[in-house]
């Protein structure tokens, strides 16, 4: 990994910013979440609970906490980037379940909270005495959250799943990657992290259920079943004709040009869904010939014939810089994209003024959240995560 | 595309199966949607609405609908396989919004509707004479959400944005892929999927706010917003130690095995993340001594000659079906996943027990809901998508 150059600005954007004003009001305020996820998609859940402004007490195991305190990427001061990234807002208690006082504390912040958020395996729960139904039966309006790898139940229910896993039995990575090629890994944790927000759409669903009738209710999301649900186009086919789908790399499959074309340094991605776009992308490239060319004329031509069309065209770009493709072709109204690194995303205005890179109070920085509001506040948590037990004392007296 | 073997059986799961008990009382019933989304973002998110039991009435375009009727793939009625994937549980109405009449008839639609959903270009609903902030002045109880590329705001919110610009521009595709590869594109329309997820997730955010203080809001979800949200890895290089990340194929950053394999046929997912699970894996695999290995014997030593551990256990791997080494190997307890197509993965006894295949009455499947509540139901909406203006008429009477 290389070193990258100057650092953008993160700081002050919600202060010269209507939109991210941070002084508005939380949709979620007043709310309590008992927050005992681990790793990734649960603590991704409740960090977006803690973003929409809800009071999110992380309890930790008692000694090392939760396991990404001891994963990279580490900072200087020792501390893992990883743990900060999925827990900022967070408050932090340590408890050790086993010790009969800190189970009685468990279980007075769950008389008070709104929502309990977990993903151990599924059982585990049952055998800390904290069983999710029986839980809601004693507190009816409370909801109870648990996120795993593929669901409280069916056959597979108490089998180990770790992202790679899930990806791989999910059909997303037999789905990614060229058609000679080998199926590819998505490259995050995805199915880590939309069982994360998944589990989050439906704990807010509970609460404005709750809000309405009074009732509580258990949630039950699964890592498979969320990403399943995300391969809708495969499923077209699969569910439809019942056809077998294969993967095509970078391509539309029924549209063309409509794929990522080599330039002289990185990639570029073009989308000309019609025959409009296509003209004004051979204009734009100098080579207005191509428009009525027997093999590209129309879009079923440019398909069946996708590998002359695009040699054409690299042909043409891999004379110049993305970049200054990027220019000319946006210029000339043909939609297009370069294929940046996250690195490079980070530092896009776009990015910067959506508030999507927070920076703390403390200097550090985090994702910001997706979900912008007028009424409500639209920067989240204007905390870092936790040291572990940071407030474990102040909880202790509070919930006495 | 090869015809695919004997069907599964997707009827009846909700009938015999009580998690899925399809006369509980749905999460958000009672509330009205006015939806005037087309294509997939923001269908994904008004699906998951009608999943959850609001009413949701599908405003189409006069004429020809929703772009997605005529997208393939088409089954033998002519029907769009496209459109139903997207538009299960909805009605239909088809409006021309120049016309005086349609125009009042939707405002009074919108005046007793909770939530509005659109997902065109950003001012868009302005020109239409619907500005979002306008609406919420007009009706302070109503939800207004849009759904976009890159947000109502900032210096790219006017460009055109398809899935896979998006992909491109947010970090997914940049670190998708080998090494030694290109950048490649997630194997399904992850960036419209997940903001139309994201969408409903800040529904439901600003609904419980309104359930507990009366006040409507606009929401803006964007697509870029959102994915570049799912590079939570990446970002933890980018943004801690300010380091450039780079993609690496199938493999875990910091573990390993924990990767895909060959077998004789398809690859299988195989996760050991400690030195216990290796141990297991290699007295399964038949080789011992490799427990012990000067080159293999720690994590770290793994992980540093990742591609000759690789190379030792494809040599083994490649002599029997992924299907008998799953089973030997989840037997000895080592975390495995063959990866599936999702031709497969609909046929796997989990998915279809936990209703993520779902048969209409109609006899059509769709996706099931990956919201499963213990109060609320979790079958999800139980009609077919709706053909063009069907509900046309009913619902002219209704809000005449």
């Amino acid at each position: 990994m290389t070193q990258s150059r100057t650092e953008p600005n993160y700081r002050g954007q919600e202060i010269h910013n209507p939109h991210l004003d941070p002084n508005k009001p939380y949709a979620l305020a007043g709310l309590l979440v008992v927050d005992l996820t681990h790793v990734l998609s649960g603590p991704t859940c409740t960090r977006m609970l803690a973003d929409a402004g809800a009071r999110v007490i992380h309890v930790e195991r008692k000694g090392s906490g939760d396991d990404t305190r001891s994963m990279g990427p580490y900072l200087a001061d020792g501390s893992s980037e990883y743990f900060r990234i999925a827990n900022a807002g967070k408050e932090s208690i340590s408890l050790d379940f086993k010790d009969p006082d800190d189970f009685a504390l468990l279980k007075r912040m769950i008389a008070k909270a709104d929502v309990v958020v977990e993903n151990f395996r599924p059982g585990v729960m049952a055998r800390l005495g904290l069983d999710p139904e029986e839980l809601v039966k004693e507190y009816p309006r409370l909801i109870v959250a648990s996120i795993s790898g593929f669901g409280q139940y069916g056959p597979m229910s108490k089998q180990a799943a770790y992202d790679t896993i899930v990806q791989a039995l999910s059909g997303i990575m037999d789905a990614t990657g060229s058609q000679d090629g080998p199926a590819t890994r998505v490259g995050t944790s995805i199915s880590d992290i939309v069982a994360g927000i998944m589990g989050y759409a439906a704990i807010t669903t509970a609460l404005v259920a709750r809000e309405r009738t009074g009732q509580g209710t258990t949630v039950d999301v699964a890592m498979l079943d969320t990403t399943f649900s995300l391969m809708a186009q495969d499923l077209m086919t699969a569910l439809g004709p019942h056809q077998i789908p294969h993967r095509i790399g970078n391509r539309h499959p029924y549209m063309y040009p409509f794929d990522t074309f080599a330039c002289q340094d990185q990639p570029l991605a073009i989308c000309c869904g019609n025959d409009h776009l296509w003209s004004l992308l051979c204009n734009a490239l100098g080579h207005p010939e191509w428009i009525d060319q027997a093999n590209f004329k129309t879009n079923d031509l440019r398909e069946a014939n996708w590998q002359a069309v695009k040699d054409a065209l690299e042909g043409v770009l891999k004379s110049d810089l993305a970049e200054n493709w990027r220019d000319k072709l946006e210029a000339a109204g043909v939609p297009v994209g370069i294929v940046l690194n996250v690195d490079q995303t980070r530092r896009l205005p776009q990015i910067i003024e959506r508030g999507m890179v927070k920076a703390l109070p403390d200097g550090r920085e985090v994702i910001g959240t997706p979900m912008k509001f007028s009424t409500w506040n639209s920067w989240g948590a204007k905390v870092d995560s936790p040291q572990l037990d940071a407030q474990g004392k102040a909880i202790r007296q509070e919930f006495s």
